[in-house]
């Protein structure tokens, strides 16, 4: 695969993670710029997080950056270092998009949510008013249910953690319909796990399966493997599934979108 | 002209300036990667001063980058924000390259010297022996004297501020043979111009060609534009000539053995 050439004109962006030779978003940002024509690439730094501090105020100062993608483990850490917030990284507490204004002011946005909902439109899901049943209400389970209720859909939300769940739902009171435990009537068309569960060799599943509606969607956000016990289940019992992999490459479009915001010409 | 796929296990190279947009030098970069099979790019920033001192202390953090290329007007201050200095960096005050090393210390070199000489030698002009009359005892000149007088020229340096021209000559007086006016049996077999004259529309010459021998080398170091009225005329009158930007390409070489330094296997 070959990317354009860089120069002297091209824009940038970081990306913050630690360590950083696992992420797959900038071979996702060169299809972009490619398929667009946009002179920009993406460039991943292993950054401690005693470099946060100096990386971004750094960032505030180049005029041809426009911005960074942030992973782990340094979306808490970037939160707070940043001018301004979107809603999903004050409910979350959780920043993975910096974008940088002209004036060098650093704005942070989440698009986890974002991103799991593009996935599942694209997928042939509209979570419009269904009933959802989503298990985690941590930062990614956050930031996820925040955009199930923006979409429209019914929110039911569970988390061992008893406080954190109603706390979540606490916050999310006036986002729509979003609920502690499934009322009469509830019917899950989509049930969507935002745990660890299932990751790298876990063979649990984070929900049972074997009461679901045959019709019921059923997604995870684990990343690796890309896979889960749980999902290969789901397929096998004749559902339709979403990985985590595919949520992730939901949020590119959102992703370009905050970082290409109010940009425009070029600058150097 | 495309470049390799940028991944989590690309090493980078900032390029710092401002501007930006006018560098030719990440091209070169790439070409050399793409050659040699290495996974790394340069980068072009466009970072105000007053960005310079978190940007060399955000890149101590990163620990898949191998450091930054410096060019105008950013030379001179690169210089005091590094860990230790080369003696061309010491002697000329600027610093065109830094070398992040594994434990996150930057050393500061500077080869605009280096550059014009391996320019020169890929010319076939060898400067061992040789009489040498250099024009400019700026920055740019005092780098190019240092690397004459160690690739064992006969130097005299002549510029307009006499005490400029005068304190070179004194610094660099442990190194060769270096003077500030031809000796009897001097016989200039190149003469370099390391001013600003010529550039950018300016049609006066640094030196007289009336008097120069035939066989006499003439080089400048100004690019832009690349080929000066001076060099135009040398031509014109059968010298051989090298152009600046001719010393700018003869530095990637010097440049990518200084950042791939004491380097070994993958970061991130």
């Amino acid at each position: 695969m070959t990317g354009m050439a860089i120069s002297g004109k091209t824009r940038f962006v970081l990306m913050l993670g630690d360590p950083i030779v696992q992420v797959k978003a900038p071979a996702g940002f060169a299809a972009w710029a490619r398929d667009t024509g946009t002179d920009a690439v993406m460039l991943p730094v292993a950054v401690p997080e005693a470099a946060l501090p100096a990386t971004l105020e750094a960032l505030r100062g180049w005029r041809n950056c426009l911005g960074a993608v942030v992973t782990c483990p340094h979306k808490q850490a970037v939160a707070g270092l940043v001018d301004s917030v979107s809603p999903a990284v004050a409910l979350t507490g959780a920043c993975n998009v910096v974008r940088r204004a002209a004036d060098g002011q650093l704005h942070g946005e989440m698009t986890d949510g974002l991103g799991f909902v593009a996935a599942l439109r694209a997928n042939g899901f509209d979570p419009a008013g269904r009933d959802v049943q989503l298990v985690g209400a941590g930062g990614a389970g956050a930031a996820i249910a925040l955009a199930l209720a923006e979409a429209g859909a019914r929110l039911v939300i569970t988390d061992r953690d008893k406080a954190r769940q109603t706390a979540l739902v606490d916050r999310l009171s006036g986002q729509g319909r979003v609920l502690c435990a499934q009322p009469a009537g509830f019917s899950a068309a989509l049930v969507c796990n935002a745990t660890p569960v299932g990751m790298n060799g876990d063979t649990a599943h984070p929900w049972p399966l074997e009461d679901l509606p045959r019709d019921c969607f059923v997604a995870d956000i684990v990343p690796e493997p890309a896979e889960t016990p749980w999902i290969v289940a789901a397929r096998a019992r004749g559902h339709r599934v979403q990985t985590g992999p595919e949520m992730v490459a939901g949020q590119m479009p959102a992703i370009v979108d905050i970082l290409m915001a109010h940009r425009d010409g070029a600058e150097g």
